[in-house]
């Protein structure tokens, strides 16, 4: 089966953007680009909600490299307006998933591949923490309180037990820790 | 001035308690009475919200040793109830601040005394946030995602720079997480 990681940058009140999407206050650095290169390595998809896609089409990205990008989206509507602003920048590696994020996700555990990231939003991940999906957290903890954004945890309809795995400081006072999801 | 630290333990969902205020998921150790009881040389005054002290209440603990409680609650009628269940278990540690937090904590920042230590809950920790009269965060993150709960961190008005101090790992795979605010 193959891994599935939650893989997200989040302030200590637990916000994953600013209430307009804005990510201003994300610290970047070469030590957080070593150590996002190295885990993409492992990793061959890339699993993204439909409101975190919007904001980031908003900020001109149209994908994420290092996999196949898939977006989940059951409206048609706003997947047909989707497809449109991607084929008018020629962007062709983000697939649509109509299904449900759970029975995708699911079955896409079990094909051959690399390992799967979440890249949000916390709705997506709330969907696969409640069907068991999930096998691993990596949250890069920045040192601030945003005071109000979007959330990274949604309230969900059952407990999930971690194991901390890893800790690890970095030189710009980001903590990354890593968590083992008990199954 | 006196320190004022937000001292609490949480999910990493931040959560405090769960919905009906349930502490079965707090994992207690020597390790972690040992740096409590090390902090806990540090304080004379800790402070409670009045939801936060209920739910003590509710679990047979009328007070925190280590120093002065100080509850607070704007509503006469709750006060007085609350003050019957102290008579009444012989528990006379316990000051009711009827003053809005923000003032009664900038006053007794200026008064001697040793640090100050905000024992929750979140209401009380956004309000003292907002005011600017929080110096410290220590947070005692516990491997789990309660999925429903009290939440440790509120929306606030304002955003709160902070800077990593300390993390420490625990046996029992908790990790605790200090922070200084930039004020």
């Amino acid at each position: 089966m193959r891994k599935v990681t939650l893989g997200l940058a989040n302030s200590l009140d637990n916000y994953i953007a600013r209430p307009d999407g804005g990510a201003d206050w994300l610290r970047w650095s070469k030590e957080v680009a070593a150590i996002s290169a190295q885990f993409m390595k492992s990793i061959d998809a890339i699993l993204i909600g439909r409101k975190t896609f919007e904001v980031m089409l908003a900020h001109g990205q149209t994908s994420y490299p290092g996999g196949k990008n898939y977006v989940f989206t059951r409206s048609h509507h706003r997947r047909t307006a989707l497809r449109k602003k991607l084929a008018d920048r020629c962007e062709n590696s983000v697939e649509f998933i109509t299904e449900e994020a759970a029975v995708f996700v699911g079955n896409l555990k079990r094909r051959k591949g690399q390992g799967i990231v979440v890249f949000g939003g916390g709705l997506l991940a709330k969907a696969l923490f409640e069907a068991d999906l999930i096998d691993e957290i990596v949250l890069n903890v920045h040192p601030i309180l945003l005071g109000a954004g979007i959330p990274l945890f949604y309230k969900m309809k059952k407990q999930i037990d971690l194991h901390l795995v890893d800790s690890r400081t970095l030189k710009n006072g980001n903590i990354i820790l890593s968590y083992r999801v008990k199954h």
